[in-house]
């Protein structure tokens, strides 16, 4: 499932090589962590397929796919939120990408309306279940 | 594969509700994605399952689960590189995980013996397959 990507090679390759050989899962996907490129905030975590990886790459726009929808996803067509990438890094084992944008519309990422999808704390301890939220205007850049 | 934690609810539940519900995959996995408290950099990324997830809230030390090794991991119990936990966050659907931790040891997190998993940038274009590797020294804390 690496599409228009070259295979991944051995364990060498993939963490001292020069070639991105991106691994997608047994569903054709790949992790992405985005951050927002001016302060570094994580914004969201989504997935890629190979074609919406090689869009994001091509157009300089971030695509990804939709497990939900099982579709391709152009993010901020609907949202205005339109990801204009800067940077992205994939980790030692190539099986997670690491995506700087700059977010366009109001600047958020999450669907809910926040900036960032991680908008709630787990709390610590043994059988905490409790999440707290951050306050309303948190994470503002 | 909830283990010890409470079943997942409907959307509302999962977006917007107090408590906290993680959303294991097929496999009973949920990815977590690791921060140095010290600067936000993202470290890793990596899997727990119920078990290591408990256990991470239960000692405030972070455990996750190794896919390769299809077993529980203490990180740092060979490297050093042990991770004490300040803060864990949930996205909006709770299927990922985001934690700041205070890395032991030399303060890196990466078995390659970088600081980062993401050492290599993605060169962006159309059929560009290019990493670029930051300098020896970059991402010192």
């Amino acid at each position: 499932m690496s599409g228009p990507f070259p295979s991944p090679g051995g364990k060498a390759e993939l963490e001292e090589g020069g070639v991105f050989t991106p691994r997608f899962d047994a569903d054709g996907l790949i992790g992405c962590i985005t951050l927002d490129a001016a302060d570094g905030a994580v914004l969201m975590f989504a997935h890629m397929n190979a074609e919406a990886l090689r869009l994001t790459l091509e157009t300089g726009i971030a695509h990804y796919w939709s497990r939900s929808r099982q579709s391709l996803w152009r993010k901020g067509d609907t949202s205005g939120q339109q990801q204009t990438v800067v940077e992205i890094r994939t980790d030692c084992d190539q099986d997670v990408l690491l995506m700087k944008v700059v977010p366009g519309g109001d600047g958020g990422a999450c669907h809910t309306g926040r900036r960032s999808c991680f908008y709630r704390k787990v709390a610590l301890g043994a059988g905490a279940t409790k999440l707290t939220f951050d306050a309303p205007d948190a994470g503002k850049v």
